[in-house]
């Protein structure tokens, strides 16, 4: 496999472990003392939302930070337009994403009604933004060094 | 072209020939006695919807139970992220995909009112899963051998 | 790194010009009399809406024709599913399209309210089709030549 073909899986990887909130999956992806670093781009000011060192910091935060996906509903993290550079042992993305959420309908007790076709439930994007990551490459293996998301949206928190 | 991107330039075909729905083309992707196994992902339960077995079956679904597109309107199945092993002469790939759906709108008589700029119409995404299809290269070429199609949301069918 | 991947990035920078409405960007990827046609694939027809020719007046429309971004506003233009074909020194290039909007939310005064959580604004796709670019390699440089977008939806353009 090509080095940008496996970095470009990397991130494939990276949002499988975001769709699945598998941390440790996440963290496997990332250098022992990998960073993430969140931002919102506001007009082209980037202001910083959140930031993460270390394996265990990201593991806890995917599983714990996240919010589970709520009954008959999954996301998906998808990327576009993989940007790579590579030199040497060191990787430079940059990826344009979007998440989106997916809702089953409930199957009424009478079944679908008449004329109903397809698939039932929704789509919808929620997230947008670029994932900027730094990767190292360490015994033949890329691994993320440090990850930026720079979002579109402004993000809501608890207390913010 | 690298196996990886040949396997993937398959996927690329796989979903021109769902958007036209040209079961001759889709056919064509895949070995002679290849199999579709479609499945709704009810909260990590695979639950089979259906089943195609051969070239034949796998034609007449595309040409004859795809709902052709109304007018002005199109769709655009769309893949991404994939997760491409490949040992030997088989391939087996994971990549997320949407459906949307395009309805261009009617330009009224008196033209497109004042004001009115870019396109005119709707995107919508309606569908979304995970495509894993096992592919096998026969004298030189990839065709799909079984391709699994994990839907996120539950589909209606007539009488179902 | 592949010609193939060569060509699938010249199309993820043409992406990154065209969000941020970076003409001179936009130019530098065209060879020098490069061309852009814009159709609408009106049911299987396509009727011409536009026409660029050069890097003067490809760099000047994608500066003072497309619309700026509204204040907490950008946008993705986001490409799918490559079919790349290269003999020699030219590609041809096959890819599904789709553009999204987004707009972040006015934070209010008072804080977000209770309960919100995660990503505030809107993700709106608003455009799709297919990027039907020619490329040239000139000096181990691919530039694109000729290069097709085809519509989905009709255009509304001031006076049309």
């Amino acid at each position: 496999m090509s080095d940008i073909e496996a970095v470009r899986q990397i991130l494939a990887r990276y949002v499988r472990a975001a769709d699945r909130r598998d941390g440790a999956a996440m963290a496997s992806l990332f250098v022992e003392n990998g960073i993430i670093e969140i931002s919102h781009n506001d007009g082209g000011h980037l202001v910083p939302i959140g930031r993460l060192e270390g394996r265990d910091q990201i593991a806890q935060a995917v599983t714990g930070m996240m919010r589970p996906h709520p009954e008959r509903g999954w996301s998906h993290h998808a990327t576009f337009d993989h940007i790579i550079e590579i030199d040497g042992d060191v990787a430079e993305v940059d990826a344009q994403f979007i998440v989106y959420n997916t809702a089953g309908a409930v199957k009424p007790s009478a079944g679908w009604p008449a004329g109903a076709f397809g698939a039932q439930g929704t789509v919808t994007p929620v997230e947008a933004g670029y994932y900027r990551p730094t990767l190292r490459r360490i015994n033949y293996h890329w691994r993320i060094q440090r990850h930026r998301i720079d979002l579109d949206l402004p993000m809501a928190a608890p207390g913010a």
